[in-house]
């Protein structure tokens, strides 16, 4: 079995969904290529009760229990504190710690031209510079100080990691962390995991649920699959140790011999990617409902300018008109929303930015503007090439938020398909 | 003391960050408004032990415990059948529910065109018909129905109302749940609590934390009190009882008198609206490094057409050139990241689109492109109403996604103060 380390989220922000929360994910991610198991996230607001019975519930089982928040300068920030308290520690201000804090606070505060209360200020510094006796200390890379705290000397229980909460602070931190000797000592047990996935089109989840059980009886039966449909993609991932490999390919296969795999692990993004790449080929973007959403994602990855030469959101008609050369007896007579007006936009954005591959997309996402013949999540796309065009009428179910998502999922799956072609 | 529910979140796919959790904040903030207290969300994998141990965790102190997803018809969803369990009951196939749940799955198969094995379909739904004995049965939304499962008789404990993960499916079932009597009898002690925001801007979280100690000793200071800091603007968020109004009212002065708040409520988008609906303005941006997230926010409200005419992202220089009228010479003698880049973005996406209010937004998102002069998060922005022209040179922290993120919402506060002006 391999080491396991659970993990507590604070803030009453995350836990009522005011910020979403990056730590979990990233942390469950971090400690998994560590060959780490984590298994749960509780995340709790800012209340000591809660925060203290968070810890003590995941130390019950977990070989390492990390926080994550609740370090900053202000009366909501308690981790530090409950922590010790649930370890059976006192704590105390490390005047040194405390005096590279002030230094750090002040070098912030100078290049932000903030005018802080000194008074204010040094209040918050010796809050964040109280550590719990016999706790190993993480430098800041913000203002925060990390925390190692081991359980006091006659209990027993898995040592706290306590992280603070801003997720580049946090990641910063997390090579000391990892390199802690309670941390490791906590992980002796970390045993390589794997985690592998393949991605379906169009594959409703029930099929590969009968695929997977045509495998009873087989190593494969024992593997740990989680599927996830999401705007038509079907992910699959399996967990496993390095000897369940053979297990893993005899799964891997079978589902390959039932369904269309269309990826063995890089997500759609990174696959159009590098397909537009190997072509040589620049891209640019026509869209009206979702409005800049396919650009922005286009952008995410670094160095997408080698490839993205930008895109139009033709939110009014008279955008479409003048920005893209879209007919207005087009749009008059058969409507923004129509297979003829995304065909005119793909092209005229081909044409106007000179990009290889255009994309038109026009619908609506509602809640309004839908009609009997046009409901709300009725959107056509076209995507072209120098070679192709291929256009769709798609219906996508869900909210305004939903329809703009799925309709970047689908198109970004239609010009995979267009440039693999 | 009001009526308390906690929740848990199942899914591997959320817990290792594949998928956002949407469910734990969205009922956090329904049962919010009921008047019912939530204080822990736990996120679990498609793990029977870890899910059975975190609602007999939740269930030591909550009035209800309420859990999402693991309701469809793939072997990793298995949450009916632990919950069952951990209640003490046994679950059998409901043979009337099967057979709606099997018109549903016939209807959407038909829809979406997939061609479902019979026998695999016919066990999937067979699972999703599964109920516990004395459960009470949510009708299906989409195919899975939600369950609330009081504890066996002679044991004692809360009931667990188990929904399905999809959010659109959770939340169009929450009425049925909120009015189901094994639900409303364990929130019998619900009490109206009060949740009220105010926002600063450009205030540092220590500067409001020696305003707050200021309160020390009145009644303010016992109020539940969180703060959140995102991108420049400082969130202040306050939960109370009703007869806690003046001590919360007094809170609100006293942050008033000593800091910038610029909403009592709202978001700064929602403030963007009706201030550019209020002098009747459009507006149209011009985006290079946030490429299209502006204007994909700017059109994320319902109804945004009014104001939003759209936006040009434009990656590449020649697009700058060509689509917003940028000189060449001055990208080329200036570098594209530049005041001078910026203006004229901003004041050409004004002309070619014909709106009120023009933004241009140029910078260095990073990892690569930085320089001496100009490093990672080099920022130039200008946003020009018919009356002024505003520009700023920003320096933003972050990775890539943190800066086009940052870039965003401080450019949504220049505009807002622009329109407002």
């Amino acid at each position: 079995m391999s080491a396991r380390a659970d993990v507590v989220v604070t803030g009453t922000e995350v836990l009522t969904g005011r910020v979403a929360d990056r730590n979990g994910p990233w942390v469950a991610e971090a400690l998994r290529r560590a060959g780490v198991d984590v298994g749960r996230v509780v995340v709790v607001g800012d209340r000591t009760e809660d925060l203290a019975s968070a810890v003590r519930y995941l130390a019950q089982d977990a070989d390492l229990v990390i926080t994550t928040g609740g370090l900053g300068p202000t009366a909501d920030d308690l981790t530090a504190e409950v922590v010790a308290g649930v370890q059976g520690r006192a704590a105390s201000v490390d005047d040194a710690l405390e005096a590279r804090i002030a230094a750090v606070v002040a070098r912030l505060g100078a290049r932000r031209g903030w005018h802080a209360d000194p008074v204010a200020t040094a209040a918050g510094t010796r809050k964040q510079a109280l550590v719990p006796r016999g706790a190993e200390v993480l430098e800041p890379v913000g203002t925060a100080p990390g925390l190692v705290v081991p359980v006091a000397p006659g209990r027993t229980g898995p040592p706290v990691l306590v992280l603070p909460g801003p997720p580049s602070e946090l990641q910063g931190m997390w090579p000391a962390a990892m390199a802690s000797p309670l941390v490791r000592a906590a992980l002796t047990g970390a045993a390589t995991l794997h985690q592998e996935t393949v991605r379906l089109w169009g594959v409703p989840e029930s099929e590969l649920a009968a695929t997977l059980r045509g495998l009873d009886g087989s190593a494969a039966a024992d593997l740990e699959v989680t599927t996830c449909l999401a705007g038509g993609e079907l992910e699959v991932v399996t967990r496993f140790a390095p000897a369940q490999r053979a297990a893993y390919d005899a799964l891997v296969a079978a589902v390959r011999a039932a369904h269309p795999v269309f990826s063995d692990g890089p997500r759609v993004d990174e696959l159009l990617a590098g397909a537009l790449d190997a072509r040589g080929w620049s891209i640019a973007t026509a869209e009206s409902c979702t409005a800049g959403l396919l650009v922005a994602r286009l952008t995410e990855p670094a160095g997408s300018s080698v490839r993205v030469l930008g895109g139009i959101a033709s939110y009014a008609n008279a955008v479409k008109t003048a920005a893209l050369g879209v007919p207005a007896e087009l749009i008059d007579t058969l409507g923004a929303v129509s297979a003829e007006v995304a065909v005119a936009m793909a092209s005229g954005v081909r044409e106007r930015l000179g990009a290889d591959v255009g994309v038109g997309i026009t619908g609506i996402a509602g809640p309004g503007g839908g009609s009997a013949g046009k409901p709300v999540g009725t959107v056509h796309v076209c995507v072209q090439s120098p070679q192709r065009s291929v256009s769709r009428e798609l219906h996508v179910p869900g909210d305004r938020a939903g329809v703009r998502e799925r309709t970047v999922r689908i198109v970004l799956q239609l010009l995979l398909e267009l440039v693999e072609a």
